[in-house]
This record gives C-alpha cells, sequence and structure tokens, in this order.
C-alpha cells in the first residue's frame, strides 16, 4: 500500500469505532469534534509532507523489512544518519504545525521493542521479535499511526505495582489463556491516543519479580473490544468551541493531545504479545523507549521553539519595539537556547550504536542530557516571548469585541500597534503567543517538556548512571599524583 | 463613614452604572458576572480582612489627613514602618486569594500623586496639592477603591505620544474649560478597573515640550459620563461559565481582572485635575507610582507565591512523592526564591526616605531590583510547581468525566493517588495548580509579574541611572592605586 | 579607654607573643609579615573609619553595658536600626578594603553568646552570662579584636565529633579543674584569627550527649600558652613577596586571612568559659551566630562587589568599549545581582526581633536566604567581570616586565587602551580584578562567599525548617476548596 | 619523516632559538624553565598519545595531501567523520593534562586557511591557496605544532585598525617588497606561543578598504629575525618555583601557557603570504577560524571538566561526604552541563559541511552555540567544584607546613578527612581543584573560556546573524493565520 495523504489519514480514522468520551459523553464522531479536530490535523501532516518532495528525504526511508518505502515514523533507524534525520523530521513538523504531532510515540516504541523482543528472545527462545515484525510489516504497509504508550496511571508514588492498593494501577495480565492474555489497567496522559489506529502498549518501570504480571508489552487496535478513551482538558480548550473560533484560539488548526486509555479485561492473542511476565526485561524496553523519546525533544520541542521564535520577532516588529537592542538580545537568547536543545538531538543520534537487533540507539547518556535541557530552556524561552510580546497579551479583549458592531472599532483603534500593520494581525500574533506559553498548545510545550518522556528526577537517575564517575575520579587521582 | 465590609463593598458596586462590555456585549450586572465575579471578590477580601482583629495593625491605619482609621489601601505611607506593613498587608491577601486583589493601584497612586503635586505647586505656584487632598479624604471617608491607572495603549513604541499616528494612543487633554477639562484616550491592562469606583489618571512616561498636552492627571468616577471600559480575556475565563462551575476553575472563588478603560471626551472639574501640562513632572509621577508598585509586587507575589508553594507540597503529598530527596529540594528552592523576593520587598520599604510633602517614599534602586527579580522568579516557582505537580495537573480529564454516570467511577478510579486521599481533592490541587501555572492566575502571577509596574527594561534603566557606577569606580580605582 | 586608632590597633598587635607558622617556619614579627600585613591593614580600617565623623553613625554605637561609645563591631544589637547600621558598615568596609575585613565574627559571636548564655543560666542554674557580660565589658573598654571561632576540622563529615577516629577533630574539654577547664583541638579556617586580640570560641555543630565534651565555648587570648596558628596559603599569595610588589597585587593594601589555630591543652579559667557540657544549647548558639554571619555578608560582600562592579567598569573605560549596549547591560546586572544581596542583607535585619536577653536576632529564615544567594551571586558577578575585563587580565606579562629596561617600552606599547589612559593605570585595574576573581581576595569573594557562615546546604536546612510548609499547604487547601 | 615522540618534540624546541622574556629578562632555555615546561608537557601529550594504538584512531589520520599518517592536529577534515574524532580528540587530551594542550590553535587555523585562500584565488587569481599547500605538507612531514595566531592587542575597541593612536595595534605590511612583506605588530595572548615551531598569522576582525594594510596572513618560524615572545603571568605561576614543587601546584605535570608574540619589521617570503590586502576576505578567513575554534571548545573544555567533576567526587569521598544527597545532585548537574558542552561541539561536527576547497567546515550557528554556552557553563562546574570540595581549599597551610619538623604532624592531623584516606592525598586533590578553581590551571578553564575563540558578545553577533529570524517569523506568520 502506498503512503497515505493526511486526508486519506483523517478518513481511516471515521472507520474506526474508537470509543470517546469528552466533557463527560460519549463522542460519536470524534474526527470533526472541534477540539480534537485541530491534533487530527496535526497527524495528518505527518502523512502530507512525505508527499512532498522537499522533504521526501526527512520523511520517508526504505524500510529494512519490507524494501518499500515507508513513512519515516514507522521506520526502524538504520543508522546515524536515520536518527539525525528522525530529529531533523521533528523539527520540521514542529515548524509546521507548533505543536505535539502526536506519532513520535510509535516510531520510538517501534525502535525500543524491536531490539528488546531480540533480547528477550535470545536469553528465553520466546518468539516476540518475529511476533513484532510481523506487526510492524503491517503497520508499515498500511502506513498506521499507533500509540507508543507507556505511562501508568501509578497511584501512589512510593508503591511498586503490585503494592498499590487498587491492582489495576499499572496495566497487568489477568489471565493467561491458551489464545492469549486479558490484560487490565489504563494508560495515563497518552498523547495522540485517539487519532493512533492501533495502541502498542509497553509496562512503565523496571520491575522485580512480585511486579510480574505487570511485564506486559501487546498491541491492540483502537476500537478493540473493551478499550475506551477519556479526552484530558487542556488550558482554554473551549475557545475552540466559541462562535467563529479563530482568532482567540492562537493556532486555529493545529494541537495536541492527550487522553486516559482504559482497558477493561482486553484480549490479545499471542501474535501481538511482545513481552509476558519476562520482568527482568521490562527496565530494557522502558530505558530503550525513554532514551528515544528523550532524543525527540531534541527536535520537535525546537521546532516550536523556532515558531515561537518568530511569533516573538513578529510581536516586537508590530509593537515598533524591534530596534531595541534588549530585544534584539533576548531574541537571540532564545534562539541560543533552542539551538542548544537541537545540538544535545542531534549529538545523542551522532553518537548512536547499533544493537543486537541490528536497529540503531541513541547514545543514551547524551539522550538523557537532551531532555534534562528541555525541561529548562523551553520555560526560559517563553518568558522571554512573554517578555517582549507585552502585557497586551493577556489583557486584550476578545475576538467577539473586536467584531462587535458597538465597540469593534473602539477595540481596533486602541490596540493598533505600528500604523502599518492591521490590529487585527497584531492581535493574531499576540494570540498565537499566548497559545504556546498560557493556551493549549502550552500543555505540549511546556508541561510536556517537563514530563514527557520522563520526569527530571529521570533523567538525573540516568545521568548518574551514565556518566561513569569512577573513569572521572580516576583521571583526576593520576593527574593530581595520588597513590592510593 | 466606617471601613466597609466586603458584602457593603460589592453592594457599592451595585449602585454604579458603570458600562462595561464583554464579549462584545454591555453587561448591565457586572458584579454577578461569573467571569467577573472572582475578581471582585478579591477586591472584597480587601475590605473584609480590615474587620478582622488578627489582622488590624495591618489592614488599617489612622489617617494623617484626619486622624481617623482608615483602611492601609487608602493610606499615604507616614513612616518606614508604614511601607513594610503595606508590603505585609499584600502578602497577606495573596495568601488569602492566590490572586491579584487589584486595590494596590490606588495606594499607588495616592502616594505618588501626593508628593508629586506637593513638588509641582511649589515650582508653578498650581493648587494641584490641596485639590488631590481633598480627594483623597473623600476617598479614605468612603473606604472607595481606586484605580490608579498609568499605561497608555502606546501604538506605535518608537514613538512619542505626539508623534503617533492616532493622536489618542495616550490619554491627553483635547480642551480646557474655565470649569475644568476634557480629555481623551484610553488605559490598557487597567487592573481591577471594573471595580473600582473611581479611577485616577496619571501619565505613562516621561514627556518633553510637545507632548505637554499629554502630561495629565485627574480623578473620575469609573460611572462618569463618556467613560467605558472593555473585559480583557484570560486564560480559561470561560470554565467559569461551565455547568456547576467549581473544581475545573481551580480558584472557584477569587481572581484578577484587567480592562481597557476608555475616555471619550470626559469631562473633569478643575479640582479633580491634578497636574495639567506640567511636562516636566510626568516624569516624575511615573517614577514615583513605578517605585511605589514596584515595591508592592515584592509582597503581593510573595503571597501568591507562598499559596502555589504549598498547592506543590500538597500534591507531592498526594502523589505520594513527598519524601523524595529531590521533591524537597525543589520545595526549599522555590521556598528560597520567593523569600527573595521578599527580602527586596522588605528592603525598599526599610530604605524609604521621607518626601517633601511628607509621605514616604521607598528607595527607589531596591524597588527595581525588587521587581526586576520578579520578572524572573515566579517563572522558576512556576516551572518547578509544574516539575512536582506532574503531567497529570494538564492531562485529567475535565469536572464532567468525574461527575459522568457513565465513567466518573473510572475517572476516579484512575487518578486517584495515595489510598487514603480522594481522588477529587487530588483533582483539586492540581487544578488549582494548572489556575496559577497556565490558567486564569497565571495572567496575575505570571505575566503581570513580567509587565505589571513597568516591563523588565524598564527597571534595568532606573538601576543603571540609579545605581550610581560613577562612585564605584573611584573605590575600585582608589584601591588598586590609580592616580589619574 | 578611647576607641583605638587603626595605627594603635597595629601596635597593640606587636604587643602579643602570638605565636604563628608561615611556610612551616614561625615567625617572629607577624604585623610587619608582607603575606599577612594587608589583612591587618584591612581589619586596621575598621578602627580608622570610627574615628571619621562621615562614618560614626555606621561605625560606633553606645553600649547597652557602660553606656560608653563603643565601636560597633563591639556592639549588642538593640535595636532593628543597629541590625541594619551593622550591615551598612560591612558594605563601607567592603567598599573601603574590597577584602575581608574579619573583625565581623567576633561582633556575630558576641550576639549570639548573649543571648545564648542567657538561655542556659535560665534552664540550668548557671554564671555563663554574668561571665560573658564581664568579658565583654573588657572587650568594649579596650576595642579588641575578637575571633569568634566555630569550625572544627571536622575530620570524616559521616561521624559525629565523638565517633571520629581521633578525638581531636573537634574541640573539646579533656578535664574539667577547681580552676577552670582544660581543652584540646583545633578550629579551621579562621577568618582573622591571627590579626585579633583573643578568641571566642563556640561548638561547631547541634549536638546528642554523646559528644557533650564537645559543648564548649570559652575566650582566651590569641597568645596564651598552648595556643598557636599555622597561616592559610591563598591563591597568588607569594606575589606579596615579589620585588617592588604592587601591580601585580592588584590590591596592595588590604587583603584577608584564614589560620589553623590550635589548643594544645589550653587551660581556660571558669571566668571565661560560657558553655561547658551543656550539649543541648550547641544547636542554639551556632544557629545564633551562623544567623548573624549568614546576616554579615548580605552587607560585607555587597561593598566588595561594589568595587568589583567599578573595576569592571574601568576596565571598559579604558578598553574603549564602555558604550556597547552589552558592556552597560553586564554592568546592570551585576549592580541588580550586588543589590539583591544586600536587599537580603537589610530585609532580615529589618525584621529581627528581640532576644530573651535583650539584644536583636536577625530573622532567621531570611538571614539564610540571603547566604544562599551569597553564594550563587557573586560567582556570576565575577562572571560578568571577567567577561567586560577581556582575556587579556590573565595574559598580560608581569610587572618585571613592565619595568625591564629591555622590553618594558614594548610592553607599555602594546597594551595601551584608549589613548588616553596610562598603560599602568590599565594594568593596574586589571591586576585588580584578577586579584578579587583569580588571586587572593577571590579567596574572600569567591570561596568564602560559599562556605563562610556555613556551606549552602546548611543553610537550605534552615531554609526547610523555617519556611513553615504546612502553613502554605492549609492556604492552597483552603482555596482550592479541600476538606480533608 | 615519521610522527615525533613527546620526547622528540621537547628535543626539538631546543633546537629553536626563541626569544622569551620571564619577568623582564630573556629566558636562554625555555625548554627547561619550571614555569614554562608544564606547558611544554601539555603540547608533548599531543605527540605521545599518537603513538598509543589504544588512540590512533582518534590522534591520527591519512593526509589528503600526502597519503601519509599524520598526526590529526596537522589535518585536514576530510569528512564530519574527521570532524567529530577531532573533539574527541580534544576531549581525550583534556582528560589527560586538565590543561590547554595548545595544540588546536594551529589545527583551526590550518583548516580555515585552506579553505579561505582557494576562495581568494578563485575571485583574485592569486597563488595563496598553492603557498599554504606547499607549507602545510611541510607542517605535515615534520608534525610540527603551530601557532595559529589571530588575536592583536586592539587599543582602543571603539576604533578600527587604521583609526587606532599607534598604527601597530594590529599587525600590519609596513612594506612590499619582490621577494616579500615586511611587517609589524603583535599578536596578544597566544596560546602556546612559545612552545610552537612556528606561527601562522591571521588578521583578528573583518576589515574595510582603509584597513587593507592590515589584512595579512602568513607563516613565520618562531625564531625568525624581529619575532619575540613576552611570557604572561598566570594566577599562583610562582609555585612553580617554590622549593619541592609539587602538591601546592595541584596539577604538577601540565599546564597552559599565553604570550605576547612581537613582530618587529619582520620579513616574510612570498611563498609564505596567505593573505595580503585583500581585505574583502579578512572577515571569511576570522570567522572560519572562529567557528572552528569555538568547536573546539566542545571538546578540550569538556575533557578538562571530565576531570574536575572528578577530582570533586574525590573531595567528597575524602570528606566522608560522598552519601549526602545534594552532594550526588551537584556532581550529575556538574555532568549535565559538561556534557551538554560535549552535545553542542559533536553536534556543530556532525552538522559539518563540505568547503569549495574540499575540506569540512563545521556547522557555523551550532558552533557559535557551543562557544556562547562554554562561557557559562565551566563557571558553574567550578562554583559547585568550589562548594563540594569546601573551604579548606583555600584555607590549608602550604606544603612546606605540611613538611615542617616542627608542625607537620599537626598539620596531618588536622587535615585528615576520612580516617583510610591520607592527608597527603587529601590535600593533592584539594590543591589540584584550587589549581583548576583559582590557580593557573583557571586561565584556561575560565578565562579562556569565556574569551578564546572571541569573548562572548561575538559569539551573539554571530547567532544573529545565523539565527534565520526572517524564516522563523514567516512559520510564526503562516500559522497564525497572518496576512500581511
Amino acid at each position: 500500500m502506498a503512503l497515505m495523504t493526511g486526508e486519506q489519514y483523517i478518513e481511516s480514522l471515521r472507520k474506526l469505532k474508537t470509543k470517546v468520551y469528552v466533557f463527560g459523553e460519549r463522542v460519536e464522531n470524534f474526527v470533526d469534534h472541534p477540539i480534537i479536530r485541530p491534533s487530527i490535523n496535526s497527524v495528518a501532516m505527518t502523512y502530507d509532507l512525505a508527499h512532498d518532495p522537499e522533504y521526501a528525504e526527512l520523511m520517508t526511508a526504505t524500510s529494512n523489512l519490507t524494501g518499500n518505502t515507508v513513512n519515516r515514523f514507522c521506520h526502524l533507524h538504520q543508522s546515524t544518519d536515520d536518527l539525525i534525520k528522525k530529529v531533523k523530521m521533528q523539527r520540521l513538523l514542529g515548524n509546521k504545525t507548533a505543536s505535539c504531532f502526536q506519532r513520535c510515540v510509535g516510531m520510538d516504541a517501534f525502535n525500543a521493542i524491536w531490539s528488546t523482543t531480540f533480547e528477550v528472545d535470545e536469553k528465553y527462545g520466546t518468539t516476540y521479535h518475529a511476533n513484532f515484525r510481523k506487526y510492524l510489516e503491517f503497520v508499515q504497509e498500511n502506513d498506521l499511526t499507533i500509540d507508543g504508550a507507556m505511562t501508568d496511571p501509578k497511584g501512589d508514588r512510593g508503591l511498586s505495582p503490585s503494592q498499590q492498593a487498587d491492582p489495576d494501577m499499572y496495566v497487568h495480565i489477568v489471565e493467561k489463556r491458551e489464545d492469549g492474555i486479558v490484560v487490565r489497567g489504563a494508560k495515563a496522559h497518552q498523547t495522540g491516543s485517539i487519532n493512533s489506529h492501533e495502541h502498542l502498549i509497553m509496562p512503565t518501570i523496571a520491575m522485580k519479580e512480585d511486579d510480574k504480571a505487570y511485564a506486559v508489552s501487546f498491541a491492540i487496535p483502537s476500537d478493540a473490544e473493551g478499550v475506551f478513551m477519556i479526552y484530558g482538558r487542556q488550558s482554554c480548550d473551549t475557545r475552540k468551541l466559541e462562535d467563529q473560533a479563530d482568532i482567540d484560539l492562537g493556532n486555529k488548526n493545529f494541537g495536541g493531545q492527550e487522553a486516559l486509555v482504559v482497558f477493561d479485561n482486553v484480549f490479545i492473542p499471542w501474535e501481538r504479545v511482545f513481552l509476558c511476565e519476562e520482568y527482568d526485561f521490562a527496565g530494557m524496553m522502558v530505558e530503550r523507549f525513554a532514551g528515544y523519546h528523550r532524543q525527540s525533544y531534541g527536535g520537535c520541542k525546537v521546532g516550536v521553539g523556532d515558531v515561537l521564535i518568530g511569533a516573538a520577532a513578529v510581536a516586537a516588529d508590530y509593537n515598533g519595539a524591534n530596534k531595541a537592542s534588549h530585544i534584539k538580545d533576548k531574541l537571540i537568547e532564545m534562539t541560543h537556547l533552542n539551538e542548544t536543545l537541537y545540538c544535545c538531538g542531534i549529538a545523542c543520534s551522532a553518537e548512536g550504536k547499533k544493537t543486537k537487533a541490528g536497529n540503531y540507539m541513541i547514545d543514551m547518556l547524551l539522550a538523557n542530557v537532551c531532555k534534562q535541557n528541555v525541561t529548562r530552556f523551553p520555560y526560559e524561552i517563553t518568558r522571554l516571548a512573554e517578555d517582549i510580546a507585552g502585557g497586551v497579551m493577556v489583557t486584550m479583549p476578545s475576538a467577539a469585541d473586536f467584531r462587535s458592531p458597538e465597540i469593534g472599532d473602539v477595540c481596533k483603534k486602541y490596540f493598533q500597534g505600528v500604523a502599518s500593520v492591521s490590529t487585527e494581525n497584531r492581535v493574531r500574533i499576540l494570540r498565537f503567543i499566548e497559545n504556546m506559553c498560557l493556551g493549549s498548545s502550552a500543555v505540549g510545550y511546556r508541561t510536556e517538556s517537563m514530563h514527557g518522556a520522563g520526569s527530571p528526577q529521570a533523567q538525573r537517575i540516568m545521568i548518574a548512571r551514565q556518566g561513569n564517575l569512577e573513569a572521572k575520579k580516576a583521571l583526576a587521582k593520576k593527574i593530581a599524583g595520588i597513590v592510593e
């Protein structure tokens, strides 16, 4: 099958019977739901750009499984060059959507599960890798969007899965049958869940034997029996429901999405199971997925950052403040921080290594360093954007005021910036900045930068583990002339 | 007249015919408008606490004009002790509302205009100070809330008032009559405008002779002929309109408010005029008001910060993460930053000096240092709060989902934290944090911290001017043995 | 007795038989030792300025013990005004010496021991407070410099005093006799030790019963039997020994000093004992001394910072770079950071409270916040100073090169900055900056800012303890509508 | 000729008649001068490691000019892989010396001049590229160390070369002869100047026609007629002259070096001239050299950082503080910052592109971002190292005290840390940290990080120029729906 277009992707979603709840009610047609649609458009962009010759090298790759051209989001990285292109593709999509485009979690899950299942099979003689290969061929050939789902609700953070008061706080196997397994639980904060054709489930932490029922990985169609999703509410989400929704949205067309995905005793046939009780491999799968996903943030958030820097510069132009040296300097600082993130994304890719299974893994230390910076710099970039934009960003009247026969003209008069630019355009750029700093996209650009792919402390633990402190001590002792 | 209670204050607003527009339409009863009401409640708290004996020392003072007990918000600071109590009162109100309580702008305007008019009269033999004294007695005796209004729309930031394409981009005198003046223009981003009984207008920048028509200060009832206001839209504002609006608001009862106030050829009698064309004093009035208001932020934002720190600690408790050393350390850092702001608020007060007019002025250098820190630390405090809260803060379902007969129980099940705490309480604290970091109160805690009382660069210019670099150079040369 | 002059102070040191070692050898005349002398000059400044009418209000006070005028360094703070003046006096001395002037440790010890002994006596019926009163009268009347000595060598930081392999790693009582006690051990990093007439010893940590022999406080002349000192080596110390030592020193006249003070079975008569085995008060004495000393850093380091900012500005002038906007902005930032420290020093003073013993204690939370900032901002200020100074600061030839008949002219030619300034003056200001950033004064401005009055983590522990997190949580719960 | 060993390199220096001044006097045998020797040892390491099979891949390369194996320091980068290996080689050498090893400036000059001369010739039909090719073959075949010299003394930073009061403030052509040119002036802050066999001169800024006499590039032996050097004095330099110099040095064997190199009417034959009055290419040569050198810092300073992190960890072990969570966290932060620099070094290499002349150029934007971070993070890393080390680092007695028959034992007793580690070893590691934070290596690790390869503002200008703000604005406008 050929690569889907964005339009074909959207149509393919209509065919699914995905069970979705928004504001407490079942949504029949989620594809056209105004709150959901912008996030679907972001995913659609991953399809459309694959047809644009300008971006073909970034957006597509030759499958090592079939030799066919596939969307890079479905690809197993075959080289450090592939890893670098992944990051560039993500920056590109950030540039085009100023949002989370949601398809990375699947790509990162593919690559993590591919190499982990290989090593599980090697140790236990299981057939997970073959299962997964077959599954991935299906995904590639149908150009699907897959939600690589890791994070469980977790309940009490001080307790392990099996210690929780409610056993369902982590997804677990409730029954092993001849034809498959039955699972129960939920995955929380699932990026792009509703917009995915399928879900690919992984455990969320390293485990010990007591937790072996929680060491499970599998794939399932999004509209399978027993699966349903509850949409997460975002800042300013209901502006999308307003009359003539446009300007006040800031970003009318694109957005991100998170949801709770519930598995209410769901059956999974064996051929779609990729880990089942081999608890000693849960940690490997988690670390590899997290590693890839921490790399991802060195691309996607940089792409969004580019747009926010551009928006701040436009606001400065429209305010007549673009020649002030402090404004120029703030734009430089934003650029500097954003490109530092990009450096981290590129470096952990360039330093990638081949796995036993043959695909390429990023450098684990540098990917964690990358994500750690992502938990900081976008916050400073938004702070500087708010500085440049001015207070008007959050004190302007609504679009309805600007349209009002009674006071519209007064609004236009008093929110004019430089004379050569229409007030509407000034309002548009300010609302766009608001959207990224405080509005629905702030969920993606700020909070997701903080917690996506693991909260900051998770990266610090990995940095400690990967930093090879003993070797550093030895270097110091040698030069300092210390003999112990 | 006695000090009003919060309830009396609210009733007093009902008597005004203030002309207010929200979402493009005239609002007849703004007092009960669900979007506006929380901001009124915040102001009401400034009245209620004045009746609480526990807070009497902070909330009230003895008027130097009448000898009566007045609300401190109407008081002229008579000592550094008064200046310090002002800051403590503001911290207290931040503690009680987690919002902007809006009444500071009036207090800061009173103190700036009091001393500036004294010096204008001294130079020009005018009677502005007597005018203002009479006006302030009226305010004190009626315990009014006054919008001290400074910021004009400004149009092109690269041009002075008189150079703007539209002469109305700054408030200006269009006619001088025997009985008074007629003014035209608007004030933007007016904190608490709609909730104020009167407006007290000041110029927004230092001026030269060409701009003398813009050098004007006066007082006017909020419902005067020709005055009207357009409500500024905030992040998540319409959550207040939702069915059973409560949990998703985060802070149901309190909030802040900004509006555009338009003066459409408004008449001001001479007795309410406090500056009229004496352009060489515009800068003094601006700097003094800004100085007091930069001090204010060392109180109010600290008070809000206290609540945010507390909320983050509660979230950590509810997540079962409160014993982790990195969580404890982040709470320490938040406290450290918040108390650093408080130090600045206290220090510029303790170092205050008496003006020629007899009231006390803060230390200008330290007040600017205070505000400069306020443009930074609340952003880091919110970043740390988002870190501690976890991603769930922005991916949770809506309150409607939690109430839904169909999925409410599932939501409650999967968003449970530690077993001993109800999911509702966990959701409440997370929504409260969301409110301050991304929601309607983020306007006050973030953007207002950035731009209120002047954008960061305005403070830097003042720091440069007040830093006495020449004296510092002399110290260095002396010790370094330099003779020029 | 009258206040001593600097000269009289220096002469008074000559009368002491203080036993001092430098570079492994006993120094007979430490007063004129070129490595030590600049640190003596810094202390002498505390005497000389007390005679300058311009500074009398800051430098002197009326003793509450005798009613006589005393040097403020010997004073018990009688009000918040006294606490504020202390900070201003310290800033002044930093301005005059660009160094550590060493006399604060005594002043801070007086105030801590005064109030602690009062409370020990109250509980145990001891007479330490009377002992100390008599001792302090002696100090005040003789205008002495006292080394308030706290920090023990500590050995293994993971073990308590009594658990150490060597019992002498903390000063302790080895014998209690009828006429007094015998002590043993050492105090490390003692600021101004050699320049002090006497030493006033305090314990360094809170203690439990096992450590009671270590809970000891007493006073002793610096040249008492069994006491000796070993001079700490500083960066670039031997430049002071060079031929025609001047320019390369950066700061020829002033410096700081630290030493190890050893107590080799030293006898202390009971009248000079202020704590003896009352281990439950060790913590109080430590916290109070540390609290005062953390306040001190909001004065002295600010004073040094002023000079460094001035020096950087002079360097920019001499480089011809003073009009560049980035240079101006860096000077603003340095000023901003420095004044933030000052705000903390002032605030913890203004918020001081009376102790049971009648003198004034600083606000403990804010004093710890002050010191915590001091562990950060001077480092950023030096970084910015190094930025402005340029690389030439560390790559210039030595003064000997500039004096050389063969190459002196070449040096002068090529290290000329703007034509109107002599190369010598340019070199002087650069060497002065080097002195504070990398040279002997960097010990005081950097490392002492970090570790003096307790290392950063010590302040964080106090901030956690003083931050009242439970009250903050209650505020948050109330506003968020949480009922538990 | 084969690759030299370190020993052969040192012998080769002895054969030069380089004219060197230290402390105002001509040094006959600079090779064995105790102040200079450690910096020679650092360069020697670049020779020795090239013979170690473990490092052969990093340390050597195949010359594109001759096909011979050459030291990578003499190599023209033929691929992004070469650029990455360069960075890794630099990190390795930082690991082995904890110093500046000085040979990078030559390597970076080779690569910049190679591509620039190609483009000059292309435009002007000159033969500089052929000249340079011949010269580089000579360098490669003789395995020379070359000082790539750029920075002029500059005089008044507000004036261009030709506007200076003294025309010699920038190196310039004083005569063009048939057989060559005569040049005059000096290069300042020259890293490794004295340790280099030859000097390779480049202009230091972009130029206009008035400055064309200053647009000159050439090569010259270090001991040529008219060339001489004056050694720059470093913090703590004379510790190397002390009796039994060892422990107090911190780093006994290795160090860096800067000097002033004077050209007193020096003749250069045409075959060694690479630019002569083509002022429009001065900027290109500067930017390319600076670009490579800004990349370099993402390797060498990371290598030194590794050692400093290791040293801090050893100090924590020896203090008995290594289990404290705040210590662990600080080591993580140091690692995080250090690896962020490495990411920048790797990224600007991986994104390198082929020049017209065939060698590879780094990505200019990312290399400037790299260096900008280097002006910040080493300062924070040293701050954290000073935090972990403790105040004892700067208050300890000298080595002479520890050796003293009279007080040596007392010193050993009281500066013991954990019982299992000798005091000497503890002192060694603390002095080593002091060396990097305040001592002679601080010149390299701090100030050179700030100013080497251009001061911070130089990078910001390049970031502004390379950041493509217009493209970012276009992205923002498109998504925000702005049509102008």
